[in-house]
């Protein structure tokens, strides 16, 4: 298959001036990159007719398929459709159903649309209309470009616009033109617990066997304290793609001890605490010190986390450790607020008091000051405490472990990935594995 | 003056691959545009000869000054520094200081370096180097190119690289050639409490005074729950620059409430409530309902907040609001736990068992689920308790407001939001502002 080449346009001067990162090209990429194109270059240009004809003639010359982002508002210096007319030899229609659209979205609003939104109903001759069901401004398509021109689409500025816009009217057109029908489908599973260099050594076998092999693709994802396993499948039909994907997926999970992978693509840990929580009818309560609320704050940040979250307390201060979760003064005295001892009278503290089934309770030094030599800063306990699933209720047996990690690192990376193992220890807890992290 | 060109080539196929979005650019173009040059394109292109000499030529028919992040690190297939000699028709000489400094480098590290390393050192003949005091791979500027050519720089692909190298070296060179000297400094004010159109109203006279001014810039910037207003000021000398923005900053202070602005630049809302607690001496807690830990998380995200931030409470169930706050239950029946009176009895309770100064709390309905007619979602009540500062100690009298925001969002802006506003009311409280919020 000849390598087909593609480039991104966006338009729009909040870009080249910095105030925002172009997420637009960065989605795009990802989608058409899975799709075994090849995404070679971004051009970013200013809103203006000049410029947005120049970077169209240059993309055109090494990329077989361009596509804009941004340019298609209604303002009058939006001179982004003049533009595209001209580079590809053609000129404005107006497309009545768009502008029956408008009218409908600003009648549902109790007003009528102003003059200038007519403009936004220009397309050019011979170009597909991508009718915009999310916002006002609908895209085009130039399926059958001039000889010696790339294919083009625009979509408009607003990623809750385009991204739908893109899966509804333009991936499967461009698969089937450019990818000889080939689809493609990413899967990112989220490890937790495990180093990117534990990973690479598990994967390695792997990684070597699937070599430049163009259906499928495996690489590592580090950031936000965790690193990810991003899978790329590639097929000609869905079904195919499907199978082959969970074949990959099986393949590294075998591969990498199974309670490192937490879940995949948006699933996040909190929330797979939460579904496997709530499965079992137990309810969670969290204390916190070096996280500083950190873990209730992702935990309440999902909708409905309120039938399994029950309380959490920040015990920031050794006061609020004895006053508010029963940690004795001797305990602290003589252990320190950083010591299996106290993570264990917070987590049976948290437990006592708030009635709930699980407690896990987080105390660490995340610095920059605050380290010793004995306790350096990232040192970090947890404390899990728990009542035995057979027995509920508050006469059930509680249990109670402790457990250490020490990850070096910034404060703000050090809490993160404190209120990562937390989460982890109740989902480990939950399923019944092993609460120790295996050494890698 | 003539309008100079910037063009900011990226390379990298992590860009391209749409791994991660372009902040090199977003960077370069803030700096480069606050100083009054017109970034007009952004090019990203994949970290191979034959790319990298076709993007400098695109950007060289169109800008007089390029700067290109990436593509020098030491891998075989990296073959940026050749390309860049080819475009502008020299060839590669190697720096001998470099790679001393790169020996000791490693050195450090207790290892010698990689023969790959060597690479690092080759510098375009006739370009400056840019010496790397903070990775490896140094940078160089071609500060003469042959005529037709623009001026053209190379930095790492590290942010924490880059932008201190520009700083150092380019930064003034380029406003001694570009910007007729002038350089540019850019300050954010943010605002809490107000609307962008209350904002808009407000500064209309002075948006209108600056117009086109070149040496005056003010715009909006929204995003996080709310608005901030961004500021640029350009000028022959640092002195006169940092005049004119404290006169521009004072004449947009005069015309929004001062109570709206909390800060500046990295100035967090939640450090400024850090600050002016500890100039004080008073000490917070914090009581959280719908906002499940996100004021204390965003409290303890700042080091050394464990002298002002005592505890906090994530009292999630109304069970936990009784046990743990003292909120009778004869309230949350009368008046349901999202109420005035529910807010002030959790602010009082947090105030009392934490034994701090000040307590905040915050109990409201988030969404997507739980809003009724009467209290629909959004709704968020806070209650603000504490001592009075003349009778410091448990003896002091205690007082206690509560106050009302109704944001209609999604649940993650209307959790932001009210985090926004529970901090703010410490804020207004520690310096003795209104309560209330203006009317906009």
């Amino acid at each position: 298959m000849n390598t087909i080449h593609v480039g991104i346009l966006s338009t729009g001067t909040e870009i080249l001036q910095g105030l925002y990162a172009d997420t637009n090209a960065q989605w795009l990429s990802a989608r058409l990159s899975a799709m075994g194109l090849h995404v070679v270059r971004h051009v970013a240009a200013p809103d203006r007719a000049r410029d947005v004809a120049d970077a169209i003639a240059y993309l055109g010359r090494t990329c077989q398929l361009v596509v804009m982002t941004g340019g298609l508002g209604p303002t009058e210096d939006d001179l982004t459709r003049q533009a595209v007319c001209e580079a590809f030899g053609t000129r404005l229609r107006e497309d009545a159903k768009a502008w029956r659209m408008i009218v409908e979205r600003f009648r549902h609003r109790g007003v009528a649309p102003p003059a200038s939104n007519r403009v936004q109903c220009l397309i050019p001759e011979g170009a597909r209309t991508l009718y915009n069901l999310w916002g006002t401004a609908p895209g085009f398509a130039i399926d059958r470009p001039p000889k010696g021109l790339p294919w083009f689409a625009a979509l408009p500025g607003p990623p809750r616009e385009n991204r739908p816009m893109f899966e509804k009217y333009l991936e499967r057109e461009i698969a089937r033109r450019f990818a000889r029908g080939r689809i493609a489908r990413i899967r990112t599973l989220h490890t937790v617990g495990i180093s990117e260099s534990a990973l690479n050594d598990r994967l390695r076998a792997l990684f070597e066997e699937i070599g430049d092999d163009p259906d499928r693709g495996i690489a590592f994802l580090s950031g936000d304290a965790r690193v990810d396993i991003r899978l790329v499948a590639r097929g000609a039909d869905p079904a195919q793609v499907r199978a082959s994907m969970n074949a990959l997926s099986a393949r590294v999970r075998r591969r990498v001890p199974p309670d490192c992978i937490y879940g995949s693509d948006r699933e996040t840990l909190e929330a797979v605490v939460l579904r496997l929580m709530r499965k079992r009818g137990r309810r969670l309560a969290v204390a916190e010190s070096c996280t500083g609320g950190q873990v209730a704050s992702r935990l309440t940040d999902i909708a409905g986390s309120s039938d399994v979250f029950l309380a959490g307390w920040v015990a920031y201060s050794n006061e609020a450790k004895c006053s508010e979760l029963g940690v004795r003064r001797s305990t602290l005295e003589r252990h320190g607020a950083v010591s299996a001892e106290t993570a264990a009278e917070m987590a049976r503290g948290a437990l006592d008091r708030s009635g709930a089934d699980v407690a896990v309770s987080v105390t660490g030094i995340a610095g920059p000051g605050g380290g010793t030599k004995e306790k350096p800063v990232g040192l970090v306990w947890y404390g899990l405490a728990w009542r035995e699933e057979r027995k509920k209720g508050a006469s059930g047996t509680v249990r109670c472990e402790t457990f250490q990690t020490c990850f070096r690192s910034g404060r703000e990376m050090v809490r993160r990935y404190a209120s990562h193992r937390a989460l982890d220890l109740v989902r480990r807890l939950a399923i019944g594995l092993p609460l120790e992290l295996p050494k890698s």
